[in-house]
């Protein structure tokens, strides 16, 4: 493991990126659907070293790779075909990399796709604007991985601006007496461009809704496979259960299909519903941003739980995100499904005022269901340039702790 | 209370008639529901007595009350108006009635309800046929009153049916070496016109599924107001649970009306699913009258999950109906709630090969819950005339004792 050194120079920044989860209804459907950006996030260190290699160190998963810079230029001829960066990886891409890095496994495995990505994105970036110098990565997340909310896209997404900015294809946004600065709108398109190419080497063929969130933050409306950026978005707290079942997004897509398929008269109406879910939720966040009153907690707890019986209709649900539900409403609290179901996670709305002592009461329950839970809140920024001053003691334990 | 005598006529007859209950949907939207016969049957025994007097005795709400034949007759004027069976009780032939049964009590008592509707049946049937000699009658439900299943619709065909025979407007079916017989089509109207009637006193404004149901058992589709009978119906197992949460269908009604308004474009939508739903059901009953294979049951079963979502969503649910689902799934089984909702009771549904043991196990759960547990079937005959000799031990047992 790499010790991190005392040097600092204008290359060691310290990104972060939010998590991404569906706030009402679904990416599964064709419908309307809210993606939120969860304020639980990735934290990426990139310093300059002069060893003349390149290290990714993964402390979440327990895993850091060395390369010397000389051995991976070797592959740039490789990539300097994908120039264009809304080209897909290639599988002859794939399989140099998997042989590069001696992956011999399925590649179902987080370490194997961690590590792929990073170089997938290492070398294209490189063999469009210039070689990367020798570096040492760092990327921790306050979420444990394969939650199915987005954590490997908010690694992407700070894998793509630490290396863009790495090379200067963008700039280091430096803002007096701000420890917390961010890139001007269309450097921050380009890394949500290449964060996309990063997520299809994780997961071959991601909606690019995930990326999009933890690039932009807040609130982002997704239709018919376009997103748009809601103006102004209320912070709304919540607590995050993992339920800890597995879920399988492509077994859970297929099944509501056939669900679909099987009723349509019976499933296409409450599709139309979710849609008008994601509509009406997305009026009441734009009027809590104006007018933060506590009127609307009311309707959105309503909507979550029409939208949870909706998702349990389409068959994303499972008894164990409906326990999730069930013990918070002994305390009051309305909890949905998040992310694909099946599984996962859920999100419980907690209003701003309160007690914590009832938080504390839910969180025990769902404890003892065997879950784990987080409080934090959503509609947070996305992808952000940090002091290392201003970092929390714990990111900066584990950044000096490897 | 009356002892029943010894002597045997033809006029001593019994009356048995099924409770209704909602199948699929719910009677409380505009969209198609399906109204269902269960065996869970009242009996009513008139018999001719020689005093003069006119006996109504109901064991379940242990209540009597004789009437002077000749007393009654000062009120037939009142109801000589109404010889059309279509017409409403009026408020003075209720007010007048009340004066008569000195029921000084809220309107609401369901004994002061059982005793107005039999002065209502027996004077304007009495009005429009020809006095009803001196009688007695026993009526009794296996079924508790007040659990919004439709016993006091079941209640009102029965005396209808008694009483039009009684005064001879329609015959007294008798066929060799049948223990059950049911009238002609056109006698079975007449009860069921009656009976609505009988209704009206008790509930004001009835829609009129309870005691089309009562009168022609199987399964009715109703919509836009109408019914229609399913030609063949299969007969199915299921475990009725009563919550014992009281519930107000006025109050309810109310709630889901608001809810549709509040959030038309959210609720429309699902007032058109649980149309289909509805649609649905029919079909897969229909098929199963035709051929009752098993893999009928996962199909009604889906349908009961997405029909029990669906009701939580337009505000007809309860904690304690979810309960019932809760408990019933951990055994393997599917519940819905059924009549109005909001409490009241739940129907799971118990294919035909179910192992006993585990019905027991879901019944000793759901008794553990404070609920009250049926083993019975749906699609039961309505309105039937029974020889004393076939009738069950514990009815005998009833009647002999009052």
């Amino acid at each position: 493991m790499l010790r991190l050194g005392a040097t600092v120079n204008l290359l060691l920044v310290v990104l972060h990126s939010c998590s991404a989860t569906s706030l009402m209804s679904d990416f599964l459907c064709v419908q309307a659907a809210l993606a939120v950006a969860l304020n639980l996030r990735t934290f990426l260190q990139i310093k300059p070293s002069n060893n003349g290699k390149v290290l990714i160190c993964l402390p979440n998963i327990g895993t850091s790779a060395t390369w010397e810079t000389f051995r991976l230029r070797t592959l740039l001829t490789l990539f300097s075909d994908g120039l264009d960066e809304s080209k897909s990886p290639s599988p002859e891409q794939m399989d140099a990399l998997k042989e590069f890095a001696g992956i011999t496994t399925e590649l179902s495995a987080t370490e194997s796709l961690g590590t792929l990505a990073f170089l997938y994105l290492y070398l294209s970036i490189s063999a469009k604007y210039g070689q990367i110098p020798s570096v040492e990565i760092v990327a921790w997340s306050e979420l444990p991985t394969g939650t199915g909310l987005g954590s490997s896209a908010a690694y992407c997404v700070c894998l793509a601006a630490a290396l863009l900015t790495a090379c200067g294809a963008i700039g280091c946004p430096v803002e007096a007496e701000k420890s917390v600065v961010r890139w001007p709108e269309e450097e921050m398109d380009l890394i949500n461009r290449w964060a996309f190419r990063g997520e299809q080497v994780i997961h071959g063929k991601p909606s690019g809704v995930d990326n999009s969130v933890a690039t932009w933050g807040g609130v982002l409306r997704f239709q018919s496979g376009k997103f748009t950026s809601l103006k102004r978005v209320p912070t709304l707290r919540i607590l995050l259960t993992n339920t800890k079942v597995f879920r399988s997004t492509k077994i859970l897509v297929a099944s509501v299909k056939d669900k679909i398929l099987k009723f349509p008269a019976i499933m296409n109406p409450v599709l139309a519903s979710i849609d008008a879910i994601s509509h009406e939720c997305e009026s009441v966040l734009e009027a809590m941003a104006e007018s933060p009153s506590q009127e609307y907690y009311p309707v959105l707890e309503e909507l979550f739980d029409v939208n949870q019986h909706h998702l349990n209709v389409i068959g994303a649900g499972h008894s164990s995100l409906d326990n999730v539900c069930r013990v918070t409403a002994t305390h009051g609290l309305h909890s949905k499904l998040t992310g694909a179901g099946g599984g996962g996670c859920a999100i419980t709305l907690l209003r701003p005022d309160i007690d914590p002592l009832m938080v504390e009461a839910a969180r025990q329950d769902l404890n003892a269901c065997g879950f784990e839970c987080w409080e934090t809140s959503i509609g947070a920024p996305g992808i952000c340039l940090h002091s290392l001053s201003s970092l929390k003691a714990e990111v900066l334990r584990i950044f000096n702790s490897v």
